[in-house]
């Protein structure tokens, strides 16, 4: 599809989501989660946070679609997780997984990895540090690989016009070896579904 | 009491409360939790989160006022939460339960039940399609139910001129099986002692 | 160093910040997470919340700073805070205690002063109620000790132009027994190294 075509669809995707009111399920840190939950009420979504493992079963079946962010990852919420995707890969709900500071910890890393080789994992979001990061896992060369700093992109995984084809080449492959559509956030953003790769540069809006 | 005679009396309520300054300790959900301390704090009250079990005995015994919030509830939450309430049923603090989600998984409609029949709940406050969850439990005839979706009210449970009248009567017959002061809230708020039910319409305002 | 000494060195001091971006680790209450890490955000450093034990090894030796702030304590964190602490004290990284609530329970008071008596705490920022209660159990001396009321500042506690010299002294005294800079904020701040002692009244901006 040309640009233009895409940026055509957008009003009527729009518009499909607040008539379906998507129930979308939240894991997530508690730093963001307020705003996420306004986020999806703002695009006509109905936000749910739950993270007790008791009540994954449950909110799974009545929801349209499973959000796991690591950003604040604690055993009892990995807990809550690993209930969540298996009943949500079971039934077929959408996942995204936002790996928030992979490559900060092992325990991040490991738990975004496990994810995303256990479940069938339908979006991964990330920055380009972390995408690199998991990239890596899959055997997917990277070059002049930067030692993430924390939640934040490392200043030379910062998406622009001069790296943008190195990136798009890692977070193509990285789709098409996970099965998953991946986007990389930053100044431009990289999605690719494993066949297509899109950017989103913001001269454009 | 009449409407004019119960507006005439908010300024001094709001006049109380100020000079009370009632610390409300809240064990609530992390989603709006910043909002619930700016608005106890706009009105005059001075809020305290805690949910910790093993300070509920210590907070509950300084506090004016005891706020459970189930929007959010995990494990170790409801352990804080019976241990706040135990301790604020026996030396006979306030209790207001908001039971978020009532209906969307089973842990949260039987942890609400639970409360509400072992605890004297003050005040219970919830969207209608939650109110109708918990009034099924206490035999109260419920017409039409409707399928909670996630913790927002279900369209055909939003309070409106329509409706008042059967939902009235519930909210009245639920409150009077609890013992408890019940709040509906929604476009039209319902509330009720069992006795008597007021509606606070917005068009008054 | 004089106030205008002092004063004149601000613009540097939040210059250099900027440079180095400082990535400060917050194990922090869910109340005012999202306004921290908006704050540290403004200022030019650069927010992580963390508070799994597991992975505390991993995130102190990444960050440049770690903030412990017990404002919604519970047993998971303080696992993760003291797995953070032993590290942080290791290999001397700076800590900064907010002992939010000491004085409310014996939860928060009993943990705040294990942290001050067994790790090399860097900064205290407390209200000068919480500051009196830990300044006690140092065998300092406290006239007229008011009860704290909940996380908030007791009202003969606050800092004025009347107490801020008997308050003066007890910060002092507090930051020479603790080796730590004590922060007593207010609508006037004390703040001391055990030498010295400042203070910075509005009227100055």
């Amino acid at each position: 599809m040309s640009d233009i075509e895409i940026l055509n669809k957008i009003p009527q995707v729009l518009k499909n989501l607040k008539e379906v009111n998507p129930l979308t399920q939240c894991i997530t840190n508690y730093v963001t989660v307020n705003d996420v939950a306004n986020a999806l009420l703002a695009i006509g979504a109905s936000p749910l946070m739950s993270e007790e493992a008791k009540e994954q079963k449950d909110i799974v079946n009545i929801d349209n679609g499973l959000v796991i962010n690591i950003g604040t990852l604690t055993k009892s919420q990995i807990e809550g997780m690993y209930e969540a995707l298996d009943e949500a890969d079971n039934i077929y709900k959408p996942i995204l997984l936002d790996p928030v500071g992979a490559g900060a910890s092992s325990l991040r890393t490991n738990t975004a990895l496990f994810m995303l080789k256990n479940y069938n994992i339908t979006v991964v979001r990330g920055n380009m540090s972390e995408i690199k990061i998991l990239a890596k896992e899959y055997n997917i060369e990277i070059e002049n690989n930067e030692i993430v700093k924390g939640v934040d992109v490392a200043k030379e995984d910062i998406i622009s016009k001069d790296n943008i084809k190195v990136n798009g080449k890692i977070v193509k492959e990285f789709a098409k070896k996970t099965n998953a559509i991946v986007m990389a956030s930053g100044p431009i953003d990289i999605i690719s579904d494993g066949e297509d790769v899109y950017s989103i540069v913001e001269t454009l809006l």
